[in-house]
């Protein structure tokens, strides 16, 4: 083939480096892409780990030192899909050694570290992509399609929630998850960030916020160590969970729009609840990522007789990425979330146009985040 | 008030008598009648019990015998609500009495007591009705529009379920629906009925069928005392069940359309679960009496992008019976059904026209029945 | 019947007048009641409408002035279900009349007038009654005694959301409900209040709140003649809306749970969408009016196996209420939630005992109400 | 690695040629497999279109002639995923060769192939395996063990349906699967193949069916171009319809249970909905393969309280096959019923053991597809 070879350096191998891994392994296999994606090098701290892990995922090469993948000429994108604390280092390093940049959200684990995170990127003048991978779900994209279509007329309401229970138990230990000084923020970074995005994406730019960040269980048993998935061994010394367990907040968004935000890690029985609600005049839609390859939909021009939620199967071929991948009403998955990302993002990237979402969407998130950070601090309303 | 007042006479004080009670109680209130329907008399063998449920009940006067009922000039109806094996005498002389006679089904034990019981009232001329109440649920009353309007175009499949298990448990004791000289057959009149009624009513005529009737447990506990709602209690004798536990047959309608059918009482879990689909050119329709305010309607008319089953709550005030009641989405009860089913009899009884479900369809009905069941012991298709 | 006779006058004719009468005729048929319940008077300003309402409804007289109501020595109850404007005057006359007072909620228009309906009701020492209908509805019973059983363990969160879209069309008139002056508040006084009442029966007491009303239509058609049912002609003359259209708010309980409230009448498809979520650490719930039949619970001690949301049809006859009705799966309806209420006042009534919801949960609930108003002005979460 | 390698030879690139080319490239990045599987050759009729297979699904090498895949030594498995008139012809040349044969179902056109083709791959002693890859999916996986451990105790019922509405348009044209000479029968051998399978599987074994299979459109026009994926270009000149449009049967299982099946290509709103129902004394089970990840369970040890379906999402880490992609709640999709299916093909193939499903599962599923066209043809019960 004639294609161009992109060669990609993946920094981290947990739980996102195997989705992510996964993605670029099918990318190519789903979509006619302009570009050859290659699986150049994975590269972690642990040396056997991430051995494995090249091995298990299809990495040609691994590496445990971050900078010498950057320092390689032959790559020429890094994945950032490290633990938040280490996002602002690598990526500016990356963008300022000329390579593409994807990584993971909330960029940063501030919104000072986003800000120059936004900065080295433009500055360096790469491209760059955060994997908000929601946006990509067949049914999020026939959402977005929708509304650009005008079919919700002027929007009224957005609820969303992202409910998990993962650590409900107050004896799950306390992994990296629930350290600030690691993970930034609890559920307001991990799960409210994805909300914020599909808000942000469906509805539009938030104007005000107010809201509470809160912590249930204030100690927990200290991690013992860290398995691949977010599991560990308890311990009998216990130490301080430093972020938030539930993080919610109103919004009122720049176009009128009033919304309610609700992440959670303590809904019991919930496990992935990222369900969203938009109503508008022309009509209303309803997603659940746990059933993600279906979007409701009210149409307020169906005469009464027979209007009501319409449960549409985004699966048919002239569904956005549908048509990829298998006949009607034979459903993808959670990681062929990352695959259609990565499709969008290679495709763009090849024609030298932006990214979408890119590190503008990650700092935009960001802003929202912190002000709701803040509005938990002050109790009162915050404007963006 | 000038308006005609409708002497009713109720032969029964079971759960039937319970719901035709409370229907002939509502009726006036929620309808807006050509006739005061006045409710005159309850009758049962149990004196202190039929004196309590006329009291219970809202019955100006009770009685033992149902002759004395039917002998009575003021009454103007018999509703027949009595076990099956009783139906045919009492509503037969009802009929020869001058009575409207309003009938449970299966109107007969056999075919040939329907159709002495057609003929009968024919003879009388009297108005007749028999109670396949489930045509009156506003959403089965959307159906049959959807479909008279054309909405669903040639239909192709009907498939139907009746699902309970009331007797699933092996101890649970041989009450009097578990005896053929009495009930006449078990769950193929009981609930199969049902489902024949609303496959005669919404696709067509049947054409032909083929089909079983099975008994799972063949002896039980012999009933002690039967009370007022199919309960009893158990007794260390054992007894015969002398009818079907679950009875299912594949139908072809005279239009071309096929159809699936099944009964049963040991569909554990399945409480009242009367559900249809039906599939045409045009679209497809979904009903549950679970939740029956909710019809599901597929319109093959909309464009592919965001087809899919819409869920209709059928409580606007245009549709069939709920504009009656209570604003949209605040919903009526099985109760209703009956209510619903006497506004229509009463409205046709004044005006003199049919009455519908009537007679005609009970013995309809039955001829499906009696084919299923001679199909169960020639193990082939019987024509209708 | 030796059972005493209760006298009723019901003052108020529209929506609510109608579920309340059909909740006085039925009460009895399903309930062995201590007491003898009769309709005794209706009463209402247009004199043909309210005969028209006598007659339809079952009340025996029926009265124009409310005050000649409460002169009636005969009358034990007085029912207040007119516009909230109105609530406080007739409510108090009641009580120093030394009749029962049950009233539709909220129970005053403000704080103040509520806290004076309370003082008089108690000053008085008659008995008092508020219709929060949806405690009633079998699912939400079985909800609390779930919660009381200690199923659900610690509370950590409620989110509840009353949405409906009557409103949305910016063409619907002024009717009485968005004006202020009569109506007291839109969405929160009307559908908030419910889920606030929901909050504090199933949670607890609120400890703190931040939230906001909002008007997305300012201005509408005049009404030209209000109907029965909310329904009304529009004028070419436009008013002012001095209502919310939506309210929602955060709250933290006083037991540290956390919830979030959403009313609004512009979520376009839904319709009486009164949904609640509970999660506790033994367990979670969810209820949805519009199936107000069914209780979705999961049970955090069920192995991770078969774990899962398990949908509770609450129409066994061993469940709250349901067993005066029809045998499992055969559902009731909206009118049924208020028969439920009246047959527990009137139990508790004839028992000296307190009636739930009474005129201190009227009170709180309105307290909850204030210090959300309050909040969105002051713009900052106010304690309660 | 010292993990020995497998070859396969996949015959057949359309459809199934793309799922399970994508199981054989995954497989071994989800599943620690004994063996290292390559994907050796691919091969088709038509040059160009296998050579542009062959780059897109990752094969090393292409062939037009399936002799020669069969007659190359280094292969050591052939993957028969052509249309159902070569099967037979192409597993039993595998089967001579000495090559493990995988193949899709029904692995023949008739019981007499599937007859010959269990013979061959006996005789020759290989593995053999057949694509009933719905066993694989984690919630039927899930729901085997359930009955297994005996949770629902003695089984009374099994209702399934596979319906789906591709060719409900009269204008479809006459694709190959339409046609008997290749297809070998329509909805019948495609779509009832599979739930006879889950009921053989789920069940036992069948004893006896009455059924009958029906073709609604009985000319079409003539097929143009084949494409890929089911699709074809229509032409002006039409022909016969020589299979059933609908195949439905009831059945009896040895153990006692009673079944109902049925399969449609005209059940319009439908698109693959393969929904199972079982009852048994113990509890039920619900499974549509629209909604894959999902099981629900009937638990009737369960008090009358709190019991009800419970929708348990099949994506826990101890669930079968879930542990291997994501955390709980991240779906899986259709893809991935392949690449389990192949985990455990590789996994006995390795250790020597029996494969489930094999050809004897292909054969005895014949067997029941086979009895049902005499049916269709007697018109009445046929024993197995």
């Amino acid at each position: 083939m004639s294609k161009k070879q992109i060669n990609v350096g993946l920094i981290g191998y947990q739980f996102m480096g195997k989705a992510h891994s996964n993605a670029y392994r099918q990318v190519g296999r789903f979509f006619d892409l302009p570009v050859d994606v290659h699986m150049h090098t994975i590269c972690g701290r642990n040396e056997a780990a991430v051995k494995k892990a090249a091995e298990s995922y299809g990495w040609t090469n691994y590496e445990t030192d971050w900078r010498k993948v950057i320092a390689n000429p032959e790559i020429d994108v890094i994945d950032v899909s490290t633990p938040g604390n280490l996002h602002a280092e690598i990526a500016i390093a990356a963008a300022k050694a000329g390579k593409a940049v994807f990584c993971e959200k909330p960029i940063g684990n501030t919104l000072e570290e986003a800000k120059s995170m936004l900065d080295a990127v433009q500055a360096a003048g790469v491209p760059h992509a955060v994997f908000h991978n929601y946006r990509k779900a067949p049914a999020v994209a026939l959402a977005k399609k929708l509304i650009m279509d005008g079919r919700l007329g002027t929007i009224y309401h957005m609820r969303a929630t992202y409910l998990q229970d993962w650590i409900a138990d107050p004896n799950f230990p306390l992994v990296w998850r629930l350290q600030k000084e690691v993970a930034g923020s609890g559920t307001h970074g991990d799960i409210n960030a994805h909300i914020i995005d599909l808000g942000r994406h469906l509805v539009g730019e938030f104007d005000e916020v107010v809201g509470t960040l809160h912590t249930f269980i204030k100690k927990r048993p200290l991690a013992g160590e860290i398995d691949a998935n977010l599991g560990a061994k308890a311990s009998e010394k216990m130490g301080d969970v430093t972020v938030d367990d539930a993080a919610m907040f109103l919004a009122k968004f720049k176009n009128g729009a009033l919304g309610t935000f609700e992440a959670s890690r303590f809904a019991v029985g919930r496990k992935n609840y990222n369900r969203f609600e938009i109503n508008g005049s022309g009509g209303s839609l309803v997603f659940n990522l746990e059933r993600m390859n279906e979007l409701e939909f009210f149409d307020n021009s169906v005469p009464e007789e027979t209007h009501g939620f319409t449960l549409i199967q985004a699966t048919e071929g002239s569904h956005p990425y549908a048509g990829h991948y298998w006949p009607v009403a034979h459903i993808i998955g959670y990681g062929e979330t990352f695959t259609n990302l990565l499709a969008d993002a290679f495709t763009n990237m090849a024609a030298g146009t932006r990214i979408e979402p890119d590190f503008v969407d990650g700092y935009e998130n960001q802003r929202v985040l912190d002000a709701v950070e803040r509005s938990s601090e002050t109790r009162s309303w915050i404007k963006l």
